[in-house]
């Protein structure tokens, strides 16, 4: 493969040509292929046949509550026990709530706003504040914040977590930075897990504000890819050794282990976190869907089985990524025009453009019936300053779908990377240098 | 049967004496039995059996949404149109949700207290603002105002619903008060439901608030008791034809007619109220639990049979009201020391005793096994000003051991009842009578 910048002008306005061609037959094709969210496949979803029917009409749970009726606010004991067992926590560490994690996220902020995160610092509402946003990150994250007009200070993400030494600059001197969003596991869309040393650092850090909170939405804890899992060190237990007990709120679902729709969210953190939680929740609801917490348990019994089950994710999704990242490495390999992840789990490949591409990239492809998440989408506000991260999803689609997408994919960012080259040449090409050269590189 | 306030101090000390020594009996009992929530009893939840098994593993909707999967915000198109039958609304003016009714409650005054209800007045959280609430009423209710600081002011509940002249007298002048609580259907506790002049008025009356709204939350729409409905007028229609259309918020669930803590929620209002809902519901969650909306709909297939469906539990509950009213017609019937209602749907019979009994029959139930609602609780702030409003709900225990409870229940009235009169009597007798006059009769 050729270093497109390498390549006269001649040679590109000729490829230029033929990709061109290619690209309208792609057209023709009249394709309506959706890559944009990470969405289990229907394989998947299968693969939890029979979750809602092994309640077998016994609706009792192990300490005789009728599953079916009020109550049960904390979560099942034996819910409590599973998922406490699989995120390193005590069971009275852990609330197992409804079908959504973003929706403990989303009230727990809003609950800060109102009142505060710990009873003696004052409502976060009551002032401006900020959270810092690693990113690339999850635009729904992002998407809280701006809602809740909290301003998003972006912080970069290294192969280890995020730039630690910016964010430990920031939170020291600045009391209004409240919070920090953090996917520690196979990060959407990086599939970067921290580094130990980030994990104690951000238990460490000394923060201006004394009501500082991590919100850790660990949604890939346990979505290996490979069979051999990437530890990660757990963040509780070193925010309790840092003497900062009540600093983290850990996150996780189901959702991408049973049903994407109908599996269960839970919370964890310090016990008096989860107290003051409760009795909060407790206003505003009886109790979660107990019975898809009961199906949950009777289908799986152990969090071994869990783990078990993963595996069957992993078989199903390993081929859809090693197609992308085959399709990418061929297509796009050693041209210097792109660079992406190669994650060991996690939902997505994080892909980069040159500089002031991604945009025209989504488009072209959506232009031809292959729609990708939105450009810009994985930093806050939308707006990725350098126009150049891509999230690529490729989970849901069957894999020959994908490999069509992933064909006029790589043909859009092969004929935007040459007009961009070209156009920067007729202007000045010092220009693109530059970009080049701070671009970060995350692979 | 004696009018008590009639009898001679000697007559009532030698009743005094042998109510007490039953009481003593039923303490030998050892009874625990609890009447404190208004939960189904299993034979009701018996009713829903085979509803998760209708799925019968098929879980693609009507448009091929794969339920399993990520989405379907406002719920399923099938579910809207359900329950929008049911509620007389359009499928574009409900939202079908998770669990829990109180939740949607909870979560948009929540948002009003933030953004406010209509992007155009301010946040109702940026001034102290102030609740009506129609009383005896619901506890949690109650809670979400006291939660958020939101001042309660108590409105009498007469016959036809709440006191009206005093609620439009309050709004027109009071632009602080942005709300009321209305349970229009069988109201909890009370039974009543609200006259068509009663919900003409709430949809017309001048409102000082621009963004004054009705939290209208239908629980019991369609849990009558009798064969001859009692109906209600349609509130939505009532607010568009008064010229405020978005008025009104309507709540409604199928706790009480599928799974207590299982069944689907759902809200409803003007397209713009719903419209506005969803977005910012979108912030907070990808979506409701879809399968088991799909399960409601597989089960129900049509309005129809959820109607029929009602009277399967109208047939359950029907001899446990009828043993609480013929229990409490036997033992305190002409005693004038109570009153009580005679509901024709929901899940209650509100009991009135002499002012300042309330706390104490309560308290003495408790201490022999029997555990009601706390006195108080049916008051804004936990505070019956007559201390003798009681809430009984019969519908969970079994039928024997709801005997066994309104035995001793009546029981502990007559003995607390005596006390007062004795008591009264020994310091002044004006004082019980001034107390007794002033007493609101709700039967």
């Amino acid at each position: 493969m050729v270093d497109f910048l390498t390549l006269d002008t001649d040679t590109l306005r000729h490829m230029q040509k033929q990709l061109t061609l290619k690209y309208e037959n792609f057209k023709q094709k009249k394709l309506k292929l959706n890559m944009s969210r990470g969405k289990p496949c229907s394989e998947q979803l299968d693969l939890s046949s029979g979750l809602l029917e092994s309640l077998n009409r016994n609706y009792q749970a192990e300490d005789g509550t009728d599953c079916r009726n009020y109550g049960g606010l904390g979560g099942l004991p034996e819910a409590r026990r599973l998922f406490a067992e699989l995120l390193e926590v005590q069971p009275d560490e852990i609330i197992v709530h409804g079908n959504s994690s973003l929706a403990l996220m989303h009230d727990l902020i809003t609950r800060a706003l109102i009142f505060g995160v710990d009873g003696q610092e004052a409502p976060w509402g009551q002032q401006p504040i900020k959270f810092l946003c690693p990113s690339p990150g999850y635009d729904r994250h992002f998407a809280i914040c701006e809602f809740y007009n909290i301003e998003m200070i972006t912080i970069p993400i290294r192969e280890d977590g995020p730039d630690m030494d910016l964010v430990e600059k920031l939170v020291a001197t600045d009391e209004t930075i409240k919070g920090i969003w953090c996917i520690p596991k196979y990060s959407n869309p990086t599939g970067v897990t921290y580094s130990d040393q980030v994990v104690t650092r951000l238990a460490r850090m000394k923060t201006k504000a004394p009501d500082f909170r991590i919100f850790w939405d660990n949604a890939y804890a346990w979505h290996d890819l490979s069979s051999d899992p990437v530890p990660l060190k757990n963040i509780l237990t070193a925010c309790k050794e840092a003497n900062h007990p009540d600093r983290v709120y850990i996150f996780s679902s189901t959702s991408k282990i049973t049903y994407a729709g109908a599996g269960l969210a839970m919370v964890a953190s310090s016990v008096p976190n989860i107290n003051r939680l409760k009795k909060q929740m407790g206003i505003q609801t009886i109790g979660p869907n107990k019975l898809n917490q009961l199906a949950h348990i009777r289908f799986f019994k152990n969090a071994q089985n869990v783990r078990l089950h993963m595996k069957k994710h992993a078989a199903v999704l390993r081929p859809k990524f090693d197609l992308v990242l085959n399709l990418l490495e061929t297509e796009l390999g050693g041209k210097k025009i792109a660079s992406w992840s190669r994650p060991q789990g996690g939902y997505f490949i994080s892909f980069n453009t040159l500089p002031g591409c991604a945009k025209k990239v989504v488009q072209m492809a959506a232009d031809a019936g292959v729609e990708l998440t939105k450009a810009g989408a994985t930093f806050p506000y939308g707006i990725d300053p350098n126009d150049e991260n891509i999230r690529i999803a490729p989970t849901y689609p069957p894999l020959a779908e994908l490999k069509t997408a992933m064909e006029l994919f790589t043909l859009c960012v092969q004929l935007v990377s040459i007009e961009n080259i070209l156009r920067s040449r007729e202007h000045s090409s010092t220009e693109l240098l530059l970009h080049e050269e701070s671009r970060v590189q995350i692979v």
